[in-house]
């Protein structure tokens, strides 16, 4: 029995699952950012070798893996170095193969195709999936000009109305509360208007890089009783779902995939977005659709009896490594 | 006759005004970037240096400066390398002194207070100036939770909007033409939904700091019979009018100076600003406002009188300098 490595690379963590070509998982292994363009080369490298590491250790003994399958964000289909250097670093003979973390998170909750992935974790992009493979993206353009409806834009508009609110150019909020106390600032000292935003400012700005801003998104999805988070869930949600009316094509019917931390939990905002897509599947990432992308690039047939398979069977690996 | 000498060190250029204590201008200068907390100490040092000179330079034979008024964006009121350095290099016994530049910008439009300044330059910020000094400021927070209207506001949201237009995420605009000519991409090339977004992202990406996004913001405000773009600078117009009015206080009765690139420019978003602030005055930048700053700094009595003199004869100034 053939086994293989499937790696979901990203900008906070990378994970890793060591699977058979039936779809059994026999190890699980986790490190931190994997994605050689925000985190550099080296230490994405690092991150990749520590996670199949992990993942090899956790496992009962079996063959070992004859192919990895990282899948990643970015434009660059491929990593000539990670190719080269990190089956040599696990001490693997493997074949290396490459594709859009896009592509793993919607096979993670959906086998066949048609069918659509709206994603909203740090960033937020929607794309169609046609004949197994990605065939038109929307939005997911970065910080500064995109990723709209994304964690990181939940979070700066929090620190705007914040800031709004502080300084008298817009309603009181409750999100003061939750962003001051996310910064480690006392609210009740702050009330001072000038005091209170040349706060924030600082706070804000330190030393953090923008996509940072991204950390406030849990207290708005947390705040939606709140007027001004509500009225920035609801304005999240309309460009998410521009976002994803923009890749349908009459022709491709099928589910949508929800994936990414801002739409992997219950709240006002996907309430909102689950009542005009329809059909939808919710997953946490991108792992498993890594591993059924890896049987597949062994020309293994993996439908939803395999996709099936993985999930259940990565599930229970996790919740040991957890417990 | 005494003689003193006005800075007016912006992120972008600095200005030098030598003036007498009568408020007669006598000499101009102008520079690169002259703010320490973004161009640098050196660099802005040498900016503020070279300003000096080419105003000592151009002016008719008076007595040395005694005094040097720097104005200046920034929380830092001094910079105490400034103090001591700047007179060195430029040859001069002159005591320095520092003011922010939201007053200079203010006092080159009106000598009396109280009254009201607002500013929309690369950024947005809003004060009440009460017995000379500013009493309360509101925004300026900066383009990553704050300006809110100023040119990178304006800039960042023409670029979100020709983002959504060329993906299908939004209604057609013509800024998409004006994005992307500024950008030196040919529109006509990228109707392609993908193409043109992704030569979007590099090029607004590519090796620019994020604030230069205010370079969009003159197509925004010559676009204005375009939905989109006049949808932009009417949000634009509140977002300046709540940070102006957040400011106001029932005993400050006065009239409020306009200043800044995106105000300075008659515009759809200017006139909606001034129907709702009613008596204003329109200034280009705050350089009046530090000679008159100089000349108080001096002991000397400055007030409508001696603005009126420096606005004068610093224009014939700077047309024979531009000439």
């Amino acid at each position: 029995m053939r086994t293989v490595l499937g790696i979901d690379a990203g900008g906070t963590s990378t994970r890793c699952v060591w699977l058979d070509e039936t779809g059994r998982c026999l190890g699980f292994g986790r490190s931190g950012p994997g994605n050689p363009i925000s985190a550099g080369g080296d230490a994405a490298l690092l991150s990749l070798s520590s996670a199949v590491g992990e993942a090899l250790a956790s496992g009962a003994a079996a063959a070992s893996p004859v192919l990895i399958q990282i899948t990643m964000a970015g434009g660059r289909a491929a990593e000539p170095g990670f190719a080269a250097e990190l089956p040599r670093r696990v001490g693997l003979r493997a074949d290396v193969h490459f594709a859009p973390d896009l592509l793993s998170a919607y096979l993670s909750g959906r086998a066949a195709s048609p069918g659509y992935l709206l994603l909203a974790g740090t960033g937020a992009v929607a794309g169609r999936v046609e004949a197994g493979a990605l065939a038109h993206i929307s939005d997911g353009l970065g910080w500064l000009i995109g990723d709209e409806g994304s964690g990181f834009w939940l979070g700066r508009e929090a620190v705007i109305a914040v800031a709004r609110a502080v300084e008298g150019r817009g309603p009181g909020t409750r999100l003061t509360d939750g962003v001051f106390a996310e910064l480690g600032l006392d609210v009740m000292d702050h009330l001072g208007r000038s005091a209170g935003s040349t706060e924030l400012l600082d706070a804000v700005y330190s030393g953090r890089r923008p996509v940072e801003l991204a950390r406030f998104a849990p207290a708005v999805l947390r705040a939606d009783d709140d007027p001004v988070a509500a009225d920035i869930l609801d304005r999240a949600a309309n460009a998410l779902l521009a976002t994803w009316r923009s890749v349908l094509s009459p022709s491709a019917d099928g589910p949508t995939v929800l994936a990414g931390g801002v739409l992997s939990q219950a709240s006002r905002l996907r309430d909102r977005v689950q009542a005009e897509v329809g059909d939808s599947v919710v997953v946490t990432d991108g792992l498993a659709g890594a591993g059924l992308l890896a049987m597949r690039a062994l020309g293994v047939e993996a439908d939803e009896a395999e996709r099936e398979r993985i999930v259940a069977s990565l599930a229970a690996l996790r919740a040991s490594a957890a417990g």
